[in-house]
């Protein structure tokens, strides 16, 4: 699903459905499932480039997101067909930063955002990206 | 929040208000919810016998669910106060049974159910309940 | 992704992936998504056999569940790939059973269960099926 | 539970815990829950400054965010009790922002955050805020 060179190197794109449960009695996504799709979005990019979160954190490298930021341009409607495109816009010794668009069935925007992660050991403590990883991202997908 | 003295000493009671998180489109309460609802039920009857389950895992007793089930009586509304009722009915050297009742704001019935846990240690190999909590869950909120 | 000719004319098959944000301190799929993932079994079969659920809705006819079991096999992973099993064993006038199974990556069964439905009108209040998804129900995939 | 003495006439403060759906596999709170207790805390405000969220809804005001952040400060643990401040920060003819602040049951700050809406009516289209809700917000709790 990754297409590299429509986009550039650095992008991932992965299509989910909203759920049932995702909505809510406005009738529409509930705003706070945006960022599971940010996520999947991210997940699906990192497997692609051959990193699967969850061998990372099987090795002791976690990614909690510190922060997180969304612009919800419309509804997402029950069923709707959304792809979730991904960007890695920057890569520091333990820092990373992705930045997200959702689209719409009919091609609309329906948000952006973005999340920032540091990379933390499995007793919560800072620390540096695995050097075949950090390199691996600043090259994505290519 | 336990008042054992009206309904028998097995019982725990919790209210909770249905977040809007926790409606879908059909402007109620989603049904895989209950179980949530049914887990709050549990954990704070267990917190008031003295074993607060957070702590119970922390000395590596886990309580996986192995068999649910839920009977809907009638939706709950957004926000709607509801009250869930837990109830002990059966504990063996490794497994527990509880049975839920919840009501809604107008005291009419909102849905019945039922959780079996088998105790299983961190491994996630079976093991007996630890000895006093057995006992404790034996003589319930008395 | 429907399979018919395998398994007989009322199954549907649909894969999913267990999600970061289901999994739980346990480290595996919290157990009230099974719910979920049950849902996704039956509104991909009934897309397939040409009766989208949302469609249904925007007619009128809604399907709240009255009852659901669930039996947990063994623990699903994060990442895990599912295949969610759906298959509709009773339509009556206005109520319907669906069996679900659900099988892990390796093939091993992740957990079975069941739901009942109750079709109500936009008001909430029973209606029949409406009779050409009934016939199309009683045939299946066929 | 608002203490407007305390802390100015535009905060609301809400209690909530860590459920053990709302843990991940990282053993501590999904980020993506955070934005359902920043809901919490504005829903509760408004209940207290005479305007439950439900109501408005009923009379045809809905306020779809239209901007989200978030801070993780630290990790949220299971069954740990939380602080939600909520404050009003900006009312315009159609348009607000919430600010939020999350502590933990050690005082420490969790996160903080934001979000903004836009006033819809039922058919989705931008509209004014309710005078008397907008005369409302502007004085807050006071």
């Amino acid at each position: 699903m990754n297409r590299p060179a429509d986009v550039g190197p650095l992008l991932g794109r992965v299509e989910t459905r909203v759920r049932y449960p995702e909505t809510d009695r406005m009738g529409v996504a509930y705003h706070g499932h945006y960022l599971v799709w940010f996520e999947l979005g991210r997940t699906e990019w990192m497997r692609e480039i051959g990193f699967p979160y969850g061998e990372l954190e099987d090795e002791g490298v976690y990614f909690p997101v510190t922060r997180a930021e969304v612009r919800y341009r419309r509804s997402a409607r029950y069923d709707e067909r959304l792809v979730v495109e991904t960007r890695l816009v920057s890569v520091g010794a333990s820092r990373v930063r992705f930045e997200y668009q959702i689209d719409g069935q009919d091609g609309r925007m329906v948000a952006t955002g973005a999340t920032e992660h540091g990379a933390v050991g499995p007793e919560g403590r800072p620390r540096r990206l695995p050097a075949n990883l950090r390199e691996r991202l600043q090259h994505g997908g290519s």
